[in-house]
């Protein structure tokens, strides 16, 4: 090994501890350990939402297939391998639509700001309504146990019918 | 065929002129012949937006594969088979949720009010820049030819190198 490879290779070695110190693994959610589902992004749509106020952002909620067909169906409880994705995007209006449309009343989704999953696991989240958290930024994880706990002390303020989720599927 | 047949099949074939007559078949656009794609609900999210002034609605726009590789490849023009889902909902607060937020500051989906559909097609369509048009109510082509003209008049407003689709890739 060279020396330039050496230091490249230390360089390395102290970033991922780094990483691993400060929590930003880029893996998994303080808490409850949720990941970021493989090919989320192909999932099927549920519904989709604008968060006026601090947020401000544009949102699609997506599911997986138990999540989907318990939505379409009405299932309460969801079944435990239940995913749900909500992708948030800034909140902005469109100078490009609005020269096109009769008068400026275009909002789109700008940059990606966040990407949460709640993940159905009634005996490893039972604390939780059998629900587990996770919240990424450029599929990372962030790291705070604040946040991550912010989750279930506002779902669970839910109508106990809809089993803590905001989403309403939309046809 | 007993009496009570052969009335409720004169009822069918009645309703069924009278709904080819008022051009209400449920199955093709006006001008372009558009119909729903089948399983369109299952396509992929390409983007999310929220339209105010009169149509005052919150949509989602899905791809079929041809349309979203296109979209995230950035593929222009869009290649032949493409088509675009655009569904719209009205607009609406959310009480229910703004019980739970810290503010009034929930929008979501009501009731679905229409879906449009873009199919490319650069022989067919060569006239409207390879594309033809739909709107559907509940699963009923809207007859209405000025509505459909109204489509790629606004369209063809758009810079060129968009190929005449409003949507952008929300990743």
């Amino acid at each position: 090994m060279s020396k330039t490879e050496l230091l490249a290779s230390t360089v390395v070695l102290l970033a991922i501890s780094a990483a691993a110190a400060s929590g930003l693994t880029g893996e998994a959610s303080p808490i409850y350990g949720v990941r970021v589902p493989e090919g989320y992004r192909e999932w099927r749509l549920i519904t989709v939402s604008h968060e006026a106020g601090k947020n401000n952002d544009i949102r699609a909620v997506l599911g997986n297939d138990i999540a989907t067909n318990a939505f379409r169906e009405g299932t309460r409880p969801f079944p435990d391998g239940t995913i749900i994705a909500r992708l948030a995007y800034v909140y902005e209006s469109s100078p490009e639509n609005d020269k096109v449309f009769p008068a400026p009343q275009s909002f789109v989704a700008g940059d990606p700001t966040n990407v949460q999953f709640s993940v159905k696991d009634s005996k490893k989240y039972a604390d939780t309504g059998g629900w587990g958290y996770g919240q990424f930024e450029n599929g990372v994880a962030n790291p705070s146990e604040p946040l991550i706990k912010s989750c279930f002390a506002c779902h669970m303020k839910l109508d106990p019918s809809t089993d803590y989720v905001f989403s309403h599927y939309s046809p």
